[in-house]
């Protein structure tokens, strides 16, 4: 029986109505989407602050600490109580955390949309990260992916300057997480999924190989580490890639997949891993454009 | 004569090319943003490691020591040397900085398409930014600015995947900047900034209460407290805001426009340094809006 922590719930409002002028300098009524400073404390040390939308804090907390690589499994963790009135998370450990003052000592201020703090040296672990060498996705999948995020009902549709983030086993949509910050909606996830294969842990439940990671944000190199560290191979973005995202990409053999919008997108890396089994009808630009590229 | 710091001009190349597959399955050679890590020393002590398109690293790098406020002026610094064989930038100031273990050891993880991370109390800051009051945009000028910006040549046009800040005096665009990460991109103006200011001081010159931020990101805290630390009053965003944005910009007396495409805007906060002497001719729509708000 595995040992799994003991979580608060303590999710909080993820919108609020302000008061704005418009171009014709009349008053209206919006929505912006929350944000929350977090502070998390690990054993009674403070670790961290995070700025959140805090629809699943919790998850949150779990995910970053898993994704900084300083708790290599939720059993490590007792406890995480948020307390919004406090504006923190308490992280209990059941034997601490190894040098945690070395550690974090390290900064890497990163790009992207998002906390983009990385503590240590992830790029060194990367080689160490195997991918399943069978995992794929086919482009029907790929196609019933966007739509499923199109059709969303989410804080970005009511209120914008929100990232999503989505977990997909095959084309079904497993988790749906939003954040101001894509890192948190990222390590959301990460969090979320650690609990799922430790509650199910068993030869038959889906490996990640089999899951699907979706962005609205950028394949930045963060990004992809990160989805390469829960074990999927295929990732999906609305947006584009930067240059070590793909570096990074290539160098774990992660598919990633970008600018996926209806029936378009681009993929920058390890396409034997997708199958063309929904190529669209060739438009006149299209026809064009591959006639120019071979 | 104010004594300014020995820069190098390392610019790097700003974009790659590189192939992809297509939903056509055809393959074609599209450039993406270039994206480098650069680790900045300071008399020889490591302290952060940026990822950059490297278009300005000398002005990133003093930027990046301003606005976390490490240094207060342009004149604390000798020299900055870039150099991309060994992706390092080295600082050497005139006299050390004061304390740079015990300010550089507080970690906040911020929000936003950038950067992100901040040393040190920067929101204990802003209760003593006084931004002038006569500061204010026109929403001709602003129209200007949008327009501006639609028809600058960038990065962002040949390659996507970036963001970027410009600098107007008035509706004059006076530097444009864009980066992988967002803060980069406000950094990199903070410090083009302060050198002119230090290298024009005068009575003459133009003051930062004239100058007008734009930025292609959305406005976080972060964004709005750079902007108003550099003096600014009046920011102009495409994108939205977040709450903690707008709460800095209502606390400080920053103007915040958001959503700002083509003839349209909203003004989340401090709209009285607005001046409405362009209102579009109302639509339908618009009416409706207004009525409905009124």
């Amino acid at each position: 029986m595995p040992l799994l922590p003991q979580l608060t719930q303590a999710r909080a409002p993820l919108t609020r109505e302000v008061e704005v002028v418009n171009e014709h300098g009349a008053r209206e009524t919006i929505s912006i989407p929350a944000e929350r400073d977090l502070t998390v404390y690990v054993d009674k040390r403070e670790l961290v602050t995070l700025m959140t939308l805090g629809a699943q804090p919790e998850w949150l907390v779990l995910g970053y600490l898993l994704n900084q690589r300083l708790i290599a499994s939720v059993e490590e963790i007792e406890s995480i109580t948020v307390d919004w009135d406090v504006n923190a998370a308490s992280v209990k450990t059941r034997h601490g955390i190894d040098r945690i003052e070395e550690r974090t000592s390290k900064r890497v201020v990163t790009t992207g949309c998002g906390q983009g703090s990385v503590f240590g040296n992830l790029m060194d672990e990367i080689d160490s990260i195997r991918l399943p060498a069978e995992a794929g996705l086919r482009q029907s999948e790929l196609y019933a992916i966007v739509n499923a995020i199109r059709l969303k009902e989410s804080t970005y549709k009511s209120a914008g300057s929100v990232h999503a983030c989505a977990l997909f086993h095959g084309q079904e949509l497993q988790l749906f997480v939003e954040d101001v910050g894509r890192h948190n909606a990222v390590d959301t996830i990460a969090g979320w999924m650690a609990l799922q294969e430790d509650a199910t842990a068993s030869p038959a439940a889906p490996a990640a190989g089999e899951k699907i990671f979706y962005t609205t944000g950028r394949l930045t190199s963060e990004m992809v580490i990160k989805s390469a560290q829960m074990g999927v191979a295929v990732v999906v973005s609305r947006s584009g890639i930067t240059q070590m995202g793909l570096d990074v990409a290539l160098r774990v053999g992660l598919c990633a997949i970008g600018r996926a919008t209806h029936h378009r997108f681009l993929c920058y890396a390890n396409p034997q891993r997708l199958v063309l089994d929904a190529v669209p009808p060739a438009t006149p630009l299209a026809r064009e454009r591959s006639a120019a590229a071979s």
